[in-house]
């Protein structure tokens, strides 16, 4: 099997694991950090993880009426790099058209 | 509706919450304290919470072939005051033969 | 332990843990009955449940450019009944004011 | 972007997501085939997907106290294919040396 291949495929787990993970947590501009920092630690941890970063872009948080949001997948701004073997990919998930987008940005 | 009534309700309601929202996360004895944080902060957040402690028992923690753990149920040690009005209730998450019981520890 | 108290004390439980269980899940309108199932299937399986009867808004479905959506916390209308001994409690969660509201409508 | 690349990309997305969207669902023998359909019918809705099929390993579910079990990661056995343009890719999600292993198995 193809190593940068291998890598895409890792950084997608990474991806999907990481969205499908935290979304609905309870968050608001003031815990925003401490989520970022945790999801960082939690996806660092997982095999082929090179660097990840994690931003919540807390712009895009409503409070309801009880002074809180939720985090959401369009809240989202992370970039991955996922390395197996000599193969790297570096993707990201970030808000493109309303969508969460999922999508590698290098591999080599 | 009787305001202790209320208040164990709310304690139940963050404790199920807290407990499907980050089992299965990603986790190892170096990063537990940083779920943690990200737990208490986020339940902090919710709608008559007083006091929330999360503790992780990183000795239950079996490290898999890549060396990390998956945050599970009987690893949660949590102890959250809820309040509403004038009524208290003090409930807690804890394992209790091999079950990550949820129970309240008192009501006043 | 007053027995009213314990069954609004599981009620909550079983309101927080379904809501944090899952959202996030893709669903459209065609697919929202299997995930009413499942949910009604694995908080049935919990103690104390007496009834529990799910209903997901697909009205409040928004498609994004993929075709479907994803499970919000406003799209629940869940009625659920727990009993510990002879005390009965019946709880729901339901949109209120923009706010997916949990609360119960009788204890007895 | 080659076609393959992303065809493993898009079944990482899928495996991860559907593994930390159900992980930790209250199950037993007898609602498993209704949490595969949901998850089933879940992942099918979303972009790229072909195929998909789940089973959840009844066999390791340990049942606890309360006569029920949890959806731990060890019980998955998925497939899944993607397609990108021409390219296919399929992968699975499977118990190996005690660890839910995701890896591609054809790629085309």
């Amino acid at each position: 099997m193809d190593k940068k291949t291998q890598a895409a495929f890792e950084a997608g787990i990474k991806l999907g694991a990481l969205y499908h993970q935290w979304v609905g947590t309870p968050i608001s501009p003031e815990t925003a950090s401490s989520v970022e920092k945790a999801i960082e630690n939690a996806v660092g941890l997982q095999p082929f993880v090179e660097e990840i970063k994690v931003s919540i872009n807390t712009e895009l948080m409503t409070l309801n009426s009880f002074g809180y949001s939720e985090l959401a997948g369009k809240m989202f701004d992370v970039k991955i790099t996922t390395k197996v073997g000599n193969a790297t990919c570096i993707a990201q998930l970030q808000l493109e058209n309303e969508y969460p987008m999922m999508k590698i940005l290098e591999i080599r």
